[in-house]
């Protein structure tokens, strides 16, 4: 039997937490970005080294299997050399100097610097799903620590003694690093993190899980007598598109990529394509299910939790007339569910889009059959905000352009012939979209440009070099680049 | 006796304007930049080219002075076209490029190319105190068009005929440019604006105004089931804090700044200065009083409901058993009010902070005597976000780097040795500041920056050129600057 995690964090002690915090504000915000990066390599360091320790506790909390851990361990640790990598560039300050100017046409102008500054404590919520990537050391702490901003996290209790061991790993290298007391604190419960996010010291918030939980806290954070912003990622249906021209050409790969996609880690990812929409006249019942036959076995899921909740999703998908399972049977919600896959019409679809575009998270996926590029389309206007949408197509495909254009205008990333499992963490990475896939549309949380959420400007308006930032002052000691009378490109 | 003005949009009309919009967004947003920005320029000639039939009928409804109002024109058609100059520079679409690299460290990175788009119909409430610059086509409306989103103006009462003629000049400038029909609409009427903040096809709303207006209308937005951003400017107090050297060596000019500041435009500035600290040892009422003599003719009030919110507050700040009055008669609070001058110290403001901490909209400011350094720097902890904060300082004054920090955490503009009315626009202005100056602080109103407000991004992950966005394009077209594996610059 496992051991106990750590209990809830009383009141008592979540104030502790806050007011360490917020005292630690200030100092952590005026680290040097060139001492901020060394104490987030130190950090990715640590949990390098800790992995021995780390993935075992990992494997036995969450049922992923050891080559995820590890590697999730690995991306991990390269986000915070990243960040390190944007803090001594420089550019997420996005430092801007207009002299003064006396012939400025609306009237004269002053002298008028302006930088990015941190906006102050965050609160973070850990996801079930990647206990390494987007928990206690993840994406969201790393960018608002990259920031200047301390984090209290919130684990998630479905993997508390992973949790409860990388904190006191981040803690350590922090304080070898000499980062001031308060910068990170790791919360456990329901009701602490909700104390957190209505708490005075709390300035913003980050979350990954469910659209009901990122709604509830992002209801909290804008309901606030002075309210904050709430970046929740609360998933998405991730639909694919493949032509009639991809299918002709590669039919065979396309669905041997799809079954794979759907079933990594048993379906238990924001980005699994949860939808399949193909030519009808294509759809063969037995192509499908020979696609599935390399990703049969079963697996336990996260947690209990999850399962309960993937059983009744799966229920509800399959009670709706207009669907049929083309594979699935009594394992299929078992203790180690088996994969299943369904399949339905767009007309059907379109009818009953209010039970059948619902994130059913697990290892099951939707086939669409569409007649025509007409239906493809109107099966494409269907979505509300995705994290992504996927195309397969040719080049040649008359239908490309318009169904690439329906995507992007709903999704934070388009994708073509490929799928949308894997997320790189690079400059260009969106990870986000519209609501509901997030509460947030202008930002992302992963890549260098999720360090935005947690920066807020301030200008400076003929303040003596003395009294300015460093990044703001003549002789740029920083090196950081900067804008200049309207030109990009100083530094 | 006036016109009458137009009558509220009925519920049936907004819904026209809204489809319109929303038809437009597609369109609009694909207009070019260099053809945007062309209609951009054509708004702001045909608006100064009718400036000679709008300030006369500014005049009438706001009492505001001929030259203020001139200037204000001046700053409204500068704002679009510094728009329409960013628009051609295209540095704010973000344009990133990762290309694929097999060796990223957590695996193969895919070709990722990320870019802004825009948000999609966007509703703008006018502000009462700007009928040009913050009001039809103001800096929220140049900003969403300059993003790509259609704007539906919410007019303000105040001015409702100017609305209507700034309106039908907009609308023909558009029309005449080639802008998509549905690009803008003007509406009237409290329950359309409300209507139009929950309507399906708004993407996000922007208003300058009160903070119970701002407040009631970012709740709605937060509230629907796709919640929006909505970002509200809703005053501030301006603090300006002057230390005892600067005292010392130029009091005189600091407080005839300060007189001419607080009366401008009869006070009815969200930049106006609130409360000026003084060292208390230097607080003469004579000299206060002196300075205020050039400025105390009284002058009409914006509009009837302002005169009665002025009146009101002005009276619960009188109130306060701390506060005396420096300045002030019965003309003070008649139908042409003179200014007022109120004074304090600093430990009855924070006793009474909850009354005293309050915008006075119109020609009031409160004085706040301090001790010393230490009650100095108090009395800056007391405010919560600001618009502005100001220092009168000497740069040997020992207080002052303690005083810039405290302020730089309040504040999104610190000013040295001068006044928060004028808000320059430019690359480097920040027009914001954290709860209660704004619902938004990662965000600006004033200076190109505020067309972040409109734009999120879409990574495109694989796609072939053809089928990329100009701005993604190996060939880079529109020549916009962008950032290609981590390097920026790439032109």
């Amino acid at each position: 039997m496992a051991e106990p995690g750590p209990s809830d964090t009383s009141s008592a002690e979540l104030a502790l937490r806050l007011a360490a915090a917020s005292a630690a504000a200030g100092p952590w915000g005026e680290v040097s970005p060139g001492d901020r990066a060394e104490c987030l390599r130190t950090v990715a360091d640590r949990l390098d080294a800790a992995g021995d320790e780390l993935i075992p506790l990992a494997l036995e909390e969450t049922h992923l299997v050891p080559g995820r851990l590890s590697g999730e361990l690995t991306r991990t640790t390269f986000q915070l050399r990243l960040f390190a990598q944007l803090l001594e560039e420089g550019s997420q300050l996005e430092a801007t100097i207009d002299h003064s100017d006396p012939a400025w046409p609306p009237g004269p102008r002053p002298d008028l610097r302006r930088l990015l500054v941190p906006l102050g404590p965050v609160v973070v919520f850990a996801a079930s799903n990647f206990p390494f990537a987007f928990s206690v050391a993840g994406g969201d702490t790393a960018s608002a620590w990259a920031a200047g901003c301390p984090v209290v996290l919130k684990a998630h209790p479905g993997h508390p003694r992973l949790s409860a061991r990388t904190g006191e790993v981040v803690l350590d290298a922090l304080d070898a690093s000499g980062a001031p007391e308060g910068t990170f604190a790791v919360i456990y419960g329901e009701e602490a993190g909700r104390a957190a996010v209505t708490a005075e010291e709390i300035r913003a918030g980050a979350f990954t899980g469910s659209l009901a939980g990122g709604r509830a806290l992002f209801d909290l954070a804008a309901s606030r007598s002075t309210p904050i912003p709430f970046y929740a990622e609360m998933g998405s249906l991730n639909p694919v598109f493949v032509t009639a021209g991809a299918m002709r050409a590669r039919g065979d790969e396309i669905l041997a990529g799809y079954a794979q996609s759907f079933t990594l880690s048993a379906g238990q990812f924001c980005t699994k394509p949860g939808l399949l929409f193909l030519p009808a006249a294509t759809m063969d019942d037995g192509r499908l299910s020979d696609a599935l036959d390399p990703h049969r076995t079963g697996a336990p899921l996260l947690n209990e939790h999850i399962h309960r909740g993937y059983v009744a999703q799966l229920q509800r998908l399959r009670d709706h007339p207009g669907v049929r399972t083309v594979v699935g049977d009594a394992e299929s919600t078992g203790t180690e569910p088996t994969p299943t896959l369904l399949a339905t019409t767009v007309p059907e679809l379109l009818d009953g889009r209010d039970q059948l575009l619902v994130e059913c998270f697990g290892p099951t996926s939707l086939v669409v059959g569409y007649a025509d590029d007409e239906e493809l389309l109107a099966g494409a206007k269907a979505f509300g905000g995705q994290l992504t949408a996927a195309v397969h197509g040719e080049e040649t495909d008359a239908v490309v352009p318009d169904l690439v254009a329906i995507l992007a205008a709903r999704a934070g990333r388009v994708i073509w012939n490929g799928w949308p499992t894997g997320v790189s963490v690079t400059w260009a990475m969106q990870h986000g979209g519209p609501y509901p896939a997030t509460t947030a549309p202008l930002h992302t949380s992963v890549g260098t440009a999720a360090i935005h959420r947690f920066l807020r400007p301030v200008s400076f308006q003929s303040v003596p070099d003395r009294f300015l930032p460093a990044a703001l002052r003549d002789a740029n000691p920083l090196g950081v680049p900067r804008r200049v009378d309207g030109q990009a490109g100083d530094r």
